[in-house]
């Protein structure tokens, strides 16, 4: 995917996770990565799909390889007739919408968003791949600099000198945060990343772009955040959240609500990043989801516990709003209690890219 | 090793970790247990004395070990002279306890009590091996006796359909307190261990313990137990410790204070287990040792982070007397600020095997 941004290109590299030119999308291959850097590649938007129920991305990951899919749908039908075009990238976008049954709706806003560039493309007789891609290239941008301002209120917070403390992979923030630093003298603060069993995310992902970004990085066991606060001179603990509720209850990776409650004893503020989501009320309504017990049983696929053992993995735990100390948006950082401020008359369902 | 108490004989397998019999000592090996039951052989103490350097056990496994070692040590001279036989055994005993550099103190105590009763046994012409072993019994049932009363008094704690939390492994108050649950018709009690990385002790040893005493056990990973605290009806944490300081701090493998932190957030009482150690009057006395950051990089063996991250790895941490509800040893409960009324006025050293 072309990138307005060119000075991004380093710090693209590793949210830049999928991507279609020339008859193919390739998406970065996580299960692997970092121990190797390996790009799965698609020749048709049926082997995305294929990929992503395959779980070769994970996080916004998918949302990427949805409109990469959209714009290589539109190569494989190219030769068509209009009529016949606009028919397989209608059923491509609903297709590539329900690759997964949990994301459906916030992956159709994507697929949707690039039908509606190839049908203008379509008319005016104009490459609909190239139109597809430039219209993921200005959506993207529009979320980066989202995020960039998200990063530069965050590191308000953040002493030149200090410690900041992460959980699991918040995607983009990472890298701009890491960014803001560096821009702003931070560069020799220290980031502390818990690794985020069971799947090992921090260890993997967030502190490999940490340590791309120059950044000093220490991988910690989720066991020792507590006694890292004590000792390591950590200044901030923040995480990205998969759902950041109107009453201010924070849904995220599991381990979250430990570090948070671990953070408050010691007196370090956390700062969670991310909007407000209106489709969250409060965390009462949320199902948390329970995943197979049984991968909490291994460690990089290595069995850890005998047979006749149970396992438990709930994916998210919850963070109450007594334990978050800001919600760092795009518009600066909200008290938990008042989130309802944070909305715009005109703000529309926020679209993932 | 032969045990006075028959009925212990199920229990005591998991925790037999070394024996000498027949010219030869069985060490199980800790490096690969549970997912393979295999033991090293030794024909010489000395074979011992590198099985202890090599990591074959660890915790109290060495202690128990170089007792064996010395019943070995006696074999291996049954046929010299009396001083000749008295010589070797001395040397024997200083070998042993040289084994490990940080242990050779507590080391020395058992292998001085084999001494003694070898000097006894030669002197009578008794069988010298014998000897050594019925001694070692005789300490090992005073021990289980011990560990038998805190797990009684452990035990009053925990309701009959309630739920406790572990961390690491507490070697033999595991087995005692499965015991006692059951004795005590709290057999439906939950166990939910905590992996414990970097070295998964949790969930190779605890776990596997607790299954074997038929009890429910779920392991968790070292980021779920303040979820598992609020969803699961917990209604005990409790530790072993490496060491219980006379100012109520506990020193004990990394994640303790965490874990410790998270109860009193969610009003669960921590109980460690243990004798309060005079050699210890503070946690301000203590050096943690960090060990190999590296080792914090890897699971069950296969890398986790990228290359240019750096590790962390301190062995224990320090939990205050504030977050501790009770010290539970054999003569009952105490509280962490009044440790010197445990004491009685003729207490020796302790012997641990």
């Amino acid at each position: 995917m072309e990138r307005a941004d060119k000075d991004l290109a380093f710090m693209l590299r590793y949210e830049n996770v999928a991507w279609y030119s020339d008859g193919e999308v390739r998406i970065l291959d996580r299960r692997i990565y970092p121990a190797k850097t390996e790009f799965v590649r698609c020749a048709s938007y049926e082997d995305v799909i294929f990929a992503l129920r395959d779980m070769v991305t994970q996080s916004t990951g998918p949302y990427t390889a949805a409109g990469a899919a959209m714009a290589l749908a539109a190569f494989q039908c190219r030769d068509k007739t209009k009529e016949k075009q606009l028919e397989f990238l209608t059923k491509a976008s609903q297709d590539i919408a329900n690759a997964r049954p949990t994301t459906v709706k916030r992956m159709a806003l994507i697929t949707e968003e690039c039908l509606c560039a190839a049908k203008k493309a379509i008319e005016e007789e104009k490459d609909v791949s190239a139109a597809i891609n430039s219209r993921l290239t200005e959506l993207n941008n529009i979320r980066y600099n989202k995020v960039y301002a998200m990063a530069k209120y965050l590191c308000c917070k953040i002493p030149k000198s200090g410690g900041v403390m992460t959980q699991c992979f918040g995607e983009t923030i990472v890298g701009q945060m890491c960014r803001v630093l560096k821009e702003t003298g931070k560069e020799d603060v220290r980031v502390f990343c818990p690794e985020t069993r069971p799947y090992f995310q921090g260890a993997r992902l967030t502190a490999t772009v940490c340590r791309d970004m120059g950044l000093d990085v220490t991988v910690i066991t989720d066991n020792m955040p507590a006694c890292v606060m004590k000792k390591e001179n950590v200044s901030v603990f923040t995480s990205a959240a998969d759902a950041i509720c109107m009453d201010g209850s924070v849904i995220n990776k599991i381990g979250t609500y430990q570090i948070a409650i671990a953070a408050r004893y010691h007196g370090i503020p956390y700062y969670v990043t991310g909007a407000p989501d209106r489709m969250h009320v409060s965390a009462r309504d949320v199902q948390i989801e329970q995943r197979d017990p049984e991968f909490s049983l291994q460690a990089m696929g290595v069995r850890t516990a005998a047979s006749g053992v149970k396992g438990y993995y709930p994916a998210f735990d919850v963070t109450p709003p007594e334990l978050v100390c800001g919600v760092v948006t795009d518009r600066g950082i909200f008290d938990p209690v008042s989130l309802e401020t944070y909305f715009l008359p005109d703000d529309k369902p926020e679209l993932v890219i």
